[in-house]
């Protein structure tokens, strides 16, 4: 049964770049805008897109908690779209991504997030739902809109189970 | 000199839909995701982008609060892409925005947003830049990166006051 165990590593931009973005202003320099009263960290995540009528849309999700060690039976990916989300809280939550292996999950790796942080999924990569633990949160989701089958689930044959 | 005052209106989406949408939860009827531990509201803003190359980009913008009544020297709009605002907080923020009238804003309008409402401006609108008031305030930017000049600006004979 360990072999099914997967424990959580802290989320940094350079162990996630396989998967996408970490939205994370701490990560960048900022640039002044409107003559001084504002700054801008740019550029935190693209939200690629593809199939023609397709748009960028942008949403709220409001999701409940999960218990931890996290069951996890499935992943999903997006094969048409990137997908943003950004916490409105400065709370914890669980991201859970796979390598893709002929078309399939390989083996989970999870990350929790610290404040502030943000995760950006690339196009068509395998991650788990959004996960909050201990308290529901809020998130703003950026991604695609548009005709075509943009999600594909994968049931593992026996869940997963993410350790904190 | 009363000519030059303008007194903020409520943001709601009716009287903002000329100028792009009010991203606003409350607006709208949820739909549930992930086998319910989770509730969508969808497609609050669509953001609108022109231009070979250019991609959809994600930041954050820190704003520093600006004393009221508003000075308001000038208006700015993008030719190549809507912008969404969406504060990282409750508080309230100014949006100033204006129609064209024959490549110039006219008259401007003022809103004042409530808790938990964004904005985004539609491509090309004349609009204020970011203007929290009594405290600073985060915000997450949704909009355009990619070649060619996507900023007009436009100052004014003389400023505007608009007063909350």
């Amino acid at each position: 049964m360990s072999d099914r165990h997967i424990q959580v590593k802290t989320l940094t931009p350079e162990a996630f770049a396989p998967f996408g973005s970490v939205i994370d202003r701490s990560c960048l320099e900022p640039r002044a805008m409107n003559a001084g009263m504002a700054r801008r960290f740019h550029d935190l995540a693209k939200i690629e897109i593809a199939g023609q009528d397709a748009r960028v849309v942008i949403g709220v999700v409001e999701a409940k908690a999960y218990p931890v060690p996290l069951n996890l039976p499935l992943v999903e990916r997006h094969p048409l779209g990137a997908q943003a989300f950004v916490p409105l809280t400065d709370a914890p939550f669980l991201v859970v991504v796979c390598h893709d292996e002929n078309g399939r999950p390989g083996r989970p790796q999870a990350f929790v997030t610290t404040a502030g942080q943000g995760v950006c999924y690339g196009m068509n990569v395998w991650h788990g739902v959004l996960t909050p633990f201990g308290a529901p949160q809020d998130f703003i989701v950026i991604d695609r809109n548009g005709p075509g089958v943009n999600l594909e689930e994968h049931v593992f044959d026996e869940p997963w189970i993410v350790t904190i």
